[in-house]
């Protein structure tokens, strides 16, 4: 299981060779692009697929594919809204979801969907506000000075605007979206062939799956009108072909120092894993109490399980010992580049330690901030909601810039949003989320921490769990909303035990989170800058920062690759489906398509493998071709791509999407999804929009 | 939660300092004990000492405390007997189990009681029989040499005789035990005070746990003669007194090289503790099915968690960097003096690369190994039942020296009784725990392993698992003995799906068995032999060898330690139960004990803290004083002790007992057992043995 992963660019720590690298649309390598596939990406072409390219504000990626909205991402990533619209008797995740004409289409409780409009480099506007200052006084000043610019540009509530840390703080940018509200459901497949598979196969490849859900962006209750966005080939992706993915990779720390690797290696990812895999052995048994609790928990699991193989990926990435020594070895580098410079060596020469030393700090309290800070004792989206609450009521009356970040004003729709969603809340998944997580505090903290005996009293975490939850009226909205109207009199008033839950621990958490953000965050935010300004200093600035949740531009090409020495080829075809069919779940192909076999051209290709540079939060994206054309449907990356978190190896490592053709063969020849087809091709399916197919 | 170890003996590797080793009864450091004590242990007072401690073959320690047989061990090592014993409506774990009368000891279904009684050094047959032969030859030699010695050594059903491998095969050792496997239950305090504060206070000290069951030990039917037994100290454990402890410690690792403690700390250790995690979620939740689910699973859970936190804190021993440099320091000095002599480097030389090359070879072939070679797919009592019944069909035609070593005749009275036994089994967490392992097999060797679809086919691990658990007799013992009895024919004739599979499955399991055995194994043997006789030429023969399940002594003293700059005492009294007690598990101390708090002494010491050097296994393992009298039992370690699988650290590694003092005041004040107090301190209770007395 020890993969040798091969980056020949790792010690050079910036020339990104081969495919390698999430681009900014600021920075992209055209010139690379030319020199290996002789095209050229022009600004024009690169304005259109970043205004074409969508965010969905949860976790995932997107992309317009039509002049009325519509919007193509992953199944899975659409999943929470298709479980929150589901019922015990309408269930869409079990069934799929065809709103057969625009007034069918439903709104999805808790979704936001981002349009990237522009982006402003605010380095410089923020190194001048905190020149010279360190710990608490850096920190303040950067939250409040990123706070103004966040508001200054946040002109209305359908704009949304982040200041992103990149390069570990060598740059600032400010990104601007407009932000869509009402997103709607438009199509969905079964569960059983967009995860068909499911978590055996999640990961792995060859793959059979029709990830994919049709969404539509609202503006002011019709469908927007978006001539940004993408146009469907006429011919999905060949093998060799060029490839562009365009979309929002999560996070990647392939610029941590190796102190704060070993930290990921040796403390974080392991504790991490085991939490992981005991909520998945508590929820995938949870399921079997019946029909109804499996509904209702199908999408914690699912992200329980999809987290657990990708964190699996990224540690035995980080344990394969020539991978780390040449992690070891590009560190020792640059800082032999940095020391050999007496001027380097005065501005950045301490950096590296001062990160080591407050990695080691924050393992020392590691316990205390997961559980007495940041939340990890209360999984539960009551508590979450009560904790909001509490925090508000405290936080709105502050002046923006002093408050703590996510009540800055630029962040208030979002958090509304969320407050006000209707998307149904479960006592019973509740009840044993927080047990659970209840009941890890207890074990991480012990039985005798002040704060676990806050807690706690004399009660058991379940005993605990179960009195908040049934007793708390938040699972309605209206009681939210009166208690966020009502502000601090209306929390101090509150009889609700999870409201009086989140303000007992309102204190300890806050202090916990300050003394984190101040003494541990801000040492590692100033000294990883100094790191990243020496990296440029050292390297020039033709490196691709890691990823942040922002749009990324990364190239590659349809290809296979060589595993266990077999050769896996670059596509998969839908009648692969069929094989692999053994009649049990996630085994089990659904009935439409069991049904439909005979109509499908079993030739088709289903799944396909490229070498762009994807990571967790590329799901949903758009592949497209040089004429920015869909060719595909980015909805996951092999087993050899998982330790993408800490460095790309172009022989193995693959972007997973699925074919434009199948796409399309499924929604015609299964579906009858006449109305998206339509959109995505007019005039290819001979039906007009708005008209009822037969099904 | 780095704690740095402190091992100044790890460099020189050989010398002892301090309380450290689990030393052979043929290798005691009397002299150390003198130097610093005043007390020599003469070799009188070893053999009795020896003679009158006990193992429990399922992994656990006791000892002799009357000359009729009654045995002294931990709860947590009797609770297998005492679930089995227990039905729906008489819940012997729940509300504890006291035979009022000889006639109401109760057969445990399953225990072994092993005494020993003598070890003989057969290092000199064992090297004359393997010498010159490796890989395949070397494994069989060996392995049949061992089953010759095994064989005339045990004369009869109760000699039991086991070749014992010492000093990673620097030495091997013949050990002789009287094997009783008539052992009845006597004695039982509640689960909630024998395991008070539960797994959040496992491993935890200060600790206030009742962790004791006494046993009797039969022959003919009749209560055993046993001359040799520890008499009862008049008063207690002191502070700060010396302290000896006689028992079964069960692993260490200290010995390994480099390459192997890698594995451990990268590979073997994170695996195992996500799947133990994800376990520890299924049997949480499945408790909550109902109150029988739960009290089946309980003991299931129990171990899990045990083991789950113990190897939590073996990775973290591991992962600190200071000690793990210490481990790499100590291997280079002796490498380097190794290859500094000529004949040295000749004979031991290539031993440490030859078993990092063998364990990168296991590392290959890790998952086959655990999933097709050694059962991990088949999580089941009723399957481990039918693989044995399948392969004793195979095994017990062939010469004794032929067969897998598990089939060898001296081993045949452990197996049949394990066969035969009437402990209950329960089909429906059978089938939670059988899915749950076909599930891990999928996922660890992935869905299109040949393996995995010849045991799944087109079943699902559920319906799998259900059907062959549900379509199963051997639940009934008399079935088992039937197909034992009918050989090869009834087992080729067989209906039963659970005898069919393990049949389906026992070629690839032999293969890949063998393949391990005569590939890497016998590698890793062969070569650990010279790195262990390196050490015998370079540092001298006085260090002890790592745990392995045989008797060892250790000694130290009763001393409290400092954790987070605070001190915490040796000793804790009844009293402080009372103050721990919240009313709800694990801290609810049972009625008797609440209705008893008015009679008890609650000044009397309850638990307390010794340098002795243990591990799992030593369990229930009796504390002496010098002139072997007991004055505790031995139920657990500090957390600071889990990196003891990897080296002693004196400074805070403890040993945790029950008080004797405790354990009298308990018998008398709460459970009345003046039988059992008869027993153990003669003429004490004023009440004649057998006698039932009022409760």
């Amino acid at each position: 299981m020890k993969r040798i992963l091969l980056m020949a660019s790792l010690l050079a720590a910036t020339t990104a060779l081969a495919e390698e690298g999430m681009w900014t649309y600021d920075n992209f390598p055209s010139a690379s692009v030319k020199a290996k596939y002789g095209f050229t990406p022009t600004q024009a072409w690169l304005d259109k697929v970043r205004v074409s390219s969508a965010r969905l504000a949860g976790g995932c990626s997107a992309s317009f594919v039509s002049g009325t909205g519509l919007v193509m991402t992953n199944h899975h990533c659409a999943r929470g809204c298709i479980e929150q619209l589901s019922t015990a008797s309408a269930d869409y995740i079990a069934n799929g979801f065809y709103a057969r004409a625009e007034g069918e289409e439903r709104q999805c409780p808790a979704m936001e969907l981002n349009q990237l409009e522009g982006i402003t480099d605010v380095t410089a506007t923020l190194n001048d506000a905190t020149r010279g200052l360190t710990g608490k006084a850096y920190a303040d000043k950067l939250k409040a000075e990123m706070a103004k610019l966040e508001k200054a540009c946040a002109t209305a509530d359908n704009v949304r605007c982040d200041v992103v840390t990149l390069y570990q703080g060598g740059k600032y940018h400010l990104y601007k979206y407009k932000r869509f509200q009402d997103v709607r459901l438009v199509m969905a497949p079964e569960h059983a062939i967009a995860f068909f598979g499911g978590d055996p196969d999640n990961f792995e490849y060859p793959r059979y799956d029709l990830d994919v859900t049709f969404l539509r962006a609202y503006e002011d209750g019709k469908p927007a009108v978006t001539p940004n966005h993408f146009k469907w080939s006429k011919h999905g992706a060949k093998d060799g072909e060029l490839t562009f993915i365009s979309g929002h990779p999560g996070k990647t720390s392939r610029g941590l120092t190796v102190a704060q690797l070993e930290y990921h290696r040796d403390v974080m990812l392991p504790n991490t894993l085991m939490l992981l895999s005991e909520l998945r052995g508590m929820v995938t048994e949870f399921q079997k109490r019946g029909p109804e609790q499996k509904r209702i928990s199908n999408n914690l699991l699912f992200g329980v399980e999809n987290s657990l193989k990708a964190q699996k990926g990224r540690r035995e990435a980080l344990v394969d010992e020539a991978f780390f020594a040449q992690k070891v070895a590009a560190e020792q580098d640059l800082r032999r580049k940095v020391d050999a410079s007496p001027e380097l060596k005065a501005k950045y020469g301490a950096a590296w330690d001062e990160i080591a030393r407050a990695t080691e700090q924050h393992n020392q309290v590691r316990k205390e901030v997961s559980f007495v800070g940041e939340g990890g004792s209360f999984s539960s989206t009551l508590f979450a909601q009560a904790r909001t609450l509490v925090r508000a009521a405290a936080e709105l009356p502050k002046a923006n810039t002093e408050r703590l970040r996510e009540f800055n004003d630029a962040n208030l729709p979002a958090l509304k949003a969320s407050l006000m969603s209707p998307a149904p809340i479960y006592p019973e998944l509740e009840i044993a989320r927080l047990t659970f997580s209840l009941t890890k505090m207890r074990e991480e903290l012990g039985a005798d921490h002040p704060f676990v005996r806050k807690v706690l009293g004399k009660e058991s975490p379940g005993t605990l769990a179960t009195r908040v939850v049934n007793g708390s009226t938040l699972t309605d909205p209206k009681a939210r909303k009166a208690l966020l109207d009502g502000g601090a009199k209306a929390i101090a008033a509150s009889k609700d035990p999870m409201v009086q839950l989140a303000a007992l621990v309102d204190g300890d958490s806050r202090a916990m989170r300050k003394h984190y953000e101040e003494n541990i965050e801000a040492v590692i935010k100033k000294a990883s800058e100094l790191v990243a300004k020496a990296k440029f200093d050292v390297y020039g600035t033709g490196a691709y920062p890691d990823a942040t949740f922002t749009l990324r531009l990364s190239y590659g090409q349809v290809k296979g690759y060589m595993e266990d020495g077999k050769p896996v080829a670059a596509m998969t075809k839908m009648g692969g489906a069929y094989e692999r069919h053994t009649g049990e779940d996630p085994f089990r192909l659904p009935d439409s398509w069991v049904k439909s076999k005979g109509k499908l051209a079993l030739g088709t290709p289903m799944n396909f493998a490229t070498t762009n540079d994807i990571i967790g939060g590329n799901s949903g994206s758009p592949v497209i071709n040089k004429d920015a054309e869909i060719v595909g449907l980015v909805f996951d990356g092999n087993i050899q791509s998982l330790g993408g978190e800490y460095g790309y190896d172009g022989t193995t490592n693959r972007a997973v999407s699925v074919h434009s053709d199948a796409l399309i063969e499924a929604l015609d020849k299964v579906y009858g999804a006449k109305r998206v087809l339509e959109e995505l091709r007019p005039g290819s399916s001979g039906t007009k929009v708005g008209v009822t197919p037969a099904r």
